[in-house]
């Protein structure tokens, strides 16, 4: 019998034990046990009090909180691979012309396939930053948890800021629609996404702020992302300040940071999560801290498109709140938050040229509770305690790459080693979502090849506009 | 039937098909052919004539050269995690103590441990540097081909050179005359590695180039790796100087870059690999390239250990050849060179701010053909070639995270997001060494408990270090 079956099946507590349970605010518990019951952990600990609970063993494994991945783009799962190797701004210009060519259901089969993914790599809660509204059709029937970030973009003076706004809300009503019709309050919520300091003006973030303020809404901004981002706001210059000029949009240079400039339109007034910050200095990490503003940190990312390293350590020393995100898997390749651990790790100790700059254990954390809290979910998920949703993975640590590490260090083994196709299991509220290659929600063998077929035809359009570019 | 049997049983040429056949020299052939006879390559291309040959399709999959793996230390398998979150210099420190308390056979298991795992993920070629000798047995036994430098130390007084080289001298003939003894001369070799600039004295490195030289022996050096190697030789300060202030070694500083110096020791006269060069100007990348030293680049070390980036853009520009090195898995922690790759890519990429800095392409020829140029390898191996060895991999691209991404862009797909856990076999001169988690050459089962064990043993030293030193 499955898993998914015996939890299913059970009546009342099930007891989960594994070589190795990481409670995450408390150091790892070999032969730990968890108890999980109506959705919720009741106990974490070892040799637990016997109970009634039906029990089961995962041997030599790791479960963990699920990771709480803080930034993604589930909509662009089909466009993996396809712009490769091109600038950043080729890159977001590209597609946002090939986002036109692309149905509403075409959307909600790219996103449904990315959620599948990460319900496969153990990520039980996704930030998603949506365009088209469709990544919340897909959390809605895939079972994670999560915040669907509408983006707004408006940097032009038509359309108006009001029609802009209501707009949004009528998007925002209609997920707010659907969530309350699947029963689905209790995982799913939304929230304002205005893009990016080169796609929306500074009265419109005052008053999308303002809007998400007023409605208890979370915001999510990308911020401080790329070299061009900051020669924009910094000095006027470089490829955004050229597309500017061409479509005769108006830009005085506020001579600041992008943080700075972003912070002065009011933007951080609702809580927010900003995504990237990778050109910010102390004192930009100090603003974002009195802000309460937490950053999504996204390092693969931010290396593939030649953004940069972020100063993760000088946020962390501000008191910034900070998560991982994988980001759209258009431009990273995968969602794996155990390489984004280890890659935020890793360019964190060369970025500093040392090596006490960023442990195992802060990574593990970021991906886990410190995500959680940059999401304010902290009550609810991102460590292993009493109460908490039963958001849980079980990672294998078997595998040749994780041995002998596993034997004494599970932190090194899943921070420095493991790989999101470790994953064996992957529960959202004490429900098997996932397990060895099985969903119990989604149908991947209908998905694949309806993503496939997307994917031919997107080919098609973008050599197409690659000749006509030629 | 196994492919393995297959392969075993096919009487002259065998025909292997996949999605994707990647060359490396000319770009990616879809449904494409290699034909294999008697260990080496005698056909590769799409719909090739008919042959009796025998014909396996393997899908949709990658089917390309061996990873060339220029930068190893198989013997350290067992310490992987081991000694984790601790500054370079003591972990060097605490290595060198640890290193003393294994066996001959102990060392024989890890590397051969390491061995195995670098099979599975399609690692057909080794560069190892190896201090006790036993990667060599691992690499008799493994199957696989590979260069095994014997590592020399040496910067006190004592023991005098002489000594030193007399003693470098009878374990190298002991190393021939396994090799000859296993008829393995076509596959391995060996080389001499002086350790670094900061344990091999400047007459030691001039008389081991010499040494190298008169036997046309390869080395394999490590320079400028870390920030206090660069403080030691550039301003005779930090940890390495003190060290050599403690135990009473003269040292002028030569206050030249650790390229320039090494050079200056009369190190780069015989064929060299310098390993890792992350801390290196313009100017060391030239002199380097006028003297044919190759470059083990080994990003995720380089990360793990706080060294720094590699400048990995400028070396190639100067005409540095430059391969990809996983390091030790006691500083990594695996043996992925997929990973490696777009490690490669995206901390080029960062490390510069321009996503034009490093391609996919770049990265997959640094891992295959430069690695096999890196070695004086590439007449035998790097490429699909007619006429090269048979060192081949078949990668799986049906994961979650390789869709679509493969259906039009294989080398994205291999670059950006494949994992070790892809590979579905390794071949090495037309043998099939590796297939889906099972070994034709190697007793995993027996070695595993083996490296438990000693691992058990290491662990109980290291805490018993660790509390001395508290």
């Amino acid at each position: 019998m499955s898993v998914a079956d015996r939890v299913r099946h059970s009546e009342g507590a099930v007891r989960l034990r594994a070589k190795w349970v990481l409670p995450i605010e408390s150091p790892p518990i070999e032969n730990g046990e968890v108890v999980i019951e109506d959705g919720r952990i009741t106990q974490v600990g070892k040799q637990l009090t016997p109970t009634n609970a039906s029990h089961i063993d995962f041997g030599l494994s790791a479960l963990m909180p699920g990771f709480v991945n803080v930034h993604a783009h589930l909509e662009y799962t089909v466009m993996r691979g396809l712009l490769e190797d091109v600038a950043f701004f080729t890159w977001i210009r590209t597609l946002t012309t090939l986002k036109t060519r692309l149905s509403f259901d075409d959307w909600v089969a790219s996103a449904t396939f990315g959620a599948a993914e990460m319900l496969a790599g153990g990520i039980t809660t996704v930030a998603d930053a949506c365009d088209a509204g469709a990544s919340l059709s897909a959390l809605l029937v895939s079972g994670q948890r999560g915040i669907v970030f509408r983006e707004v973009f408006g940097i032009d003076r038509e359309p108006p800021i009001e029609n802009i706004l209501a707009a949004l809300k009528r998007k925002i009503a209609d997920m707010e629609e659907q969530i309350e019709r699947h029963h689905a309050e209790e995982r799913l919520s939304v929230g304002v996404s205005p893009h990016a300091p080169y796609t929306v003006s500074a009265p419109l973030f005052g008053e999308l702020a303002a809007y998400a303020n007023s409605k208890g809404y979370r915001q999510c901004v990308h911020v401080g992302e790329s070299p061009a981002e900051v020669a924009l706001i910094e000095r006027g210059t470089g490829a955004f300040a050229e597309m500017y000029a061409a479509r005769g949009i108006d830009w005085t240079t506020p001579g600041v940071s992008p943080v700075r400039y972003v912070s002065d339109t009011g933007a951080f007034d609702a809580p927010t999560l900003a995504v990237h910050v990778v050109h910010a200095d102390k004192t930009d990490a100090e603003l974002l801290a009195s802000k309460n503003v937490a950053v999504a940190h996204c390092p693969k990312s931010n290396g593939k498109l030649g953004a940069g390293f972020a100063p993760v350590k000088a946020l962390l020393k501000a008191g910034v709140t900070v998560g991982l995100g994988t980001d759209s898997v258009a431009s990273n390749n995968s969602a794996d938050m155990f390489e984004e651990m280890r890659s935020a790790v890793f360019t964190a100790r060369a970025r500093e040229q040392n090596p006490d700059a960023l442990t195992a254990r802060d990574a593990l954390y970021m991906a886990t509770l410190g995500g959680a809290k940059a999401l304010g979910l902290d009550a609810q998920i991102g460590s292993l305690r009493h109460g908490k949703r039963a958001d849980l993975c079980v990672v294998r640590l078997d595998g040749l790459h994780l041995t002998p590490t596993a034997d004494d260090n599970p932190v090194a083994a899943l921070v420095y080693a493991a790989r999101a196709s470790d994953v064996a299991l992957t529960f959202v509220d004490g429900r098997v979502l996932y397990e060895t290659g099985t969903y119990t929600m989604l149908d991947i063998a209908r998905l694949r090849p309806a993503v496939a077929q997307i994917r031919a035809r997107l080919f098609r359009e973008w050599q197409k506009e690659a000749k006509r570019g030629a």
